[in-house]
């Protein structure tokens, strides 16, 4: 099979879905991008790295444009292939990402002569460890390639530009006691009764909701994981709480530990991971231009997404796709058309 | 090889020991048994059942005493083969519970005409799930062998007479909660936020200590295992917490179960398994004749062992064996060479 960039994107999305691609298994969509990209869009310069495909246009344009998709998606959930049902496309990955991919493909050969010189970006493994995100490795390996004044990331958004992202980290807390058997307990220390007093500042713990450049974010502090535990009938010595912290791009890495110290101040903590939250940076000419074509206000994005990625390489940077966020990685994941329709409308205006 | 149970107690011990033995993999050790037994004490009648060993004197005496003693042990933890040190011997299964039927062993050969009839129980399974353990088989399959006035099992008591037993229940304790992304965390509810109430509860629970027949007990209420969490960034829709309570003899499991449903009132409780106590039935006749050849004061015994299905059989029951419990499953697990003695000692005076 081979794809026609030319369809209509409603339908390239289809086509896309119905090619697997869970992370670690894109190498056959991303042969079937390459060679689409190579007969439909003959004025890109393509290269393939890994499993990630990049496109651009050299015309010498006043400003660069990224249009970033990830081509992998998480392992099926008995929702393959794709169905159509009414004004909605229904299958993994029609929300995240596929669409937006879809969305992309059909500019790369639709629009020969944009405005801003753009480069295209469809990368392997970001629904994995960040370790394995093709990002990184085209960081390290074509850094060029990921140099622009703006990065449009075509993660799904209510066909909405999110800007900005918030950082999120996550620590163990870890809570000591002493083994006994539960037959003689008072000569032992129990670590999970220990773990009351952290719960409770969780539950009792109040988020933050700052407005930044007129978008409003949320943060948020919850417990994702608890595990301890030795056998039936001993007095465990060991309990670790993991929590994930989603802290505003107001705040730094560093800023969001000393918090996350403070809230849990008396206790054992380390830091597991952390990614910096990026600022929403529209203030760019060419982010305003996007917002402008876009017509609407922009919100501010909660999730954590490669957004902060470029916005680290030091463009301005934003979530613009379709389909709602809250259906990835859900059995019902389904777009909407009017979604997929109204992106590429806007971005077209905004290439043209 | 064969087992001398002529020998010392102490070099029986030994011998016992370097014959691996771990629940499921008893068989060698119990051919060992039941030929030495047939061989050194053709007094008794033997019988083989899976991989326990039983034997009996059939002198018509008024009164019936069983020694039982499991012939498994825990997986060994890189203590063996048996070493001695100075008064102590060192190695897997030296205090649980080989050196218990070692006295028990060179007993059998040893006192040909005791004068209370005796029955012997070597079996397998005791420190694995109550349902393979080998008496409730040999319950079933030969239930009049395990019908006595006392029962001596030789579980590691300091060789002190332990009394009675105190129960145990495992409950569940189950908090629902609403799945949602971190990012978004207001949309859920958390489960593991939910656990700081009971916990709290837990932590601030005092046990009873009452006095029954002379001997004081010790229950205790504690969480053994804590498990929650779906992934890094969800909110997590569901938390357990297992929890032990150990309970005096002075209540019924069902007294038992209803003080847990008034301690975690509001909450969402399942029993996972129930062992009831057992009273210290230290006025049967045999029992006060045991606790004088002992020569001192009985204890409560807090943990449950083997004596409470001895005493749901209808007859008293006395934990009464060499080395300290607190160093049984541990790789530093040895024995005083003065207690294999001492049990030895006491039995021989009550039998003879």
């Amino acid at each position: 099979m081979a794809l026609d960039l030319h369809a209509d994107p409603i339908d390239l999305t289809a086509a896309l879905v119905d090619v697997p691609s869970e992370s670690g298994q894109e190498a056959e969509l991303a042969d079937l991008v390459e060679s689409a990209l190579r007969r439909d869009a003959p004025h890109l310069e393509v290269v393939r790295n890994g499993d990630a495909v990049l496109a651009r246009t050299n015309l010498g344009r006043p400003s660069r444009v990224i249009l970033a998709g990830h081509l992998d998606t998480v392992p099926a959930n008995d929702n393959l292939p794709v169905r159509r049902e009414g004004e909605h496309l229904h299958g993994l990955g029609t929300v995240d990402m596929k669409s937006g991919d879809a969305v992309f493909l059909h500019l790369a050969a639709a629009v020969a002569e944009p405005k801003h010189d753009v480069t295209f970006v469809f990368y392997d493994n970001e629904e994995v460890e960040a370790t394995r995100n093709g990002l990184g490795r085209i960081e390290r390996e074509l850094p060029d390639w990921l140099r622009a004044d703006l990065a449009i990331v075509g993660e799904p958004s209510n066909a909405v530009i999110e800007a900005g992202c918030q950082g999120t980290m996550r620590v163990q807390l870890r809570i000591k006691g002493q083994r006994a058997h539960t037959a003689r307990a008072w000569r032992g220390s129990n670590a999970i009764h220990g773990l009351y007093e952290p719960l409770r500042r969780l539950a009792e713990y109040r988020p933050r909701t700052p407005e930044i450049d007129g978008l409003t974010y949320h943060e948020g502090l919850q417990a994702v994981r608890v595990h301890g535990g030795v056998a039936g009938n001993v007095v465990p010595d060991d309990a670790v709480l993991d929590i994930n912290h989603r802290y505003a791009p107001d705040r730094s890495p560093e800023q969001a530990e000393q918090h996350l110290r403070e809230v849990f101040d008396g206790y054992e903590l380390s830091v597991v991971d952390v990614s910096p939250g990026a600022l929403p940076g529209l203030d760019a000419p060419a982010a305003a231009e996007l917002v402008r074509a876009a017509g609407g206000q922009p919100v501010a994005k909660l999730g954590w997404t490669d957004v902060a990625r470029f916005s680290a390489l030091g463009m301005a940077a934003v979530n613009f796709g379709p389909g709602d966020p809250a259906l990835a990685h859900t059995r019902q994941e389904n777009v909407a058309i009017s979604d997929i329709t109204q992106v590429t409308q806007v971005l077209r205006t905004f290439l043209s």
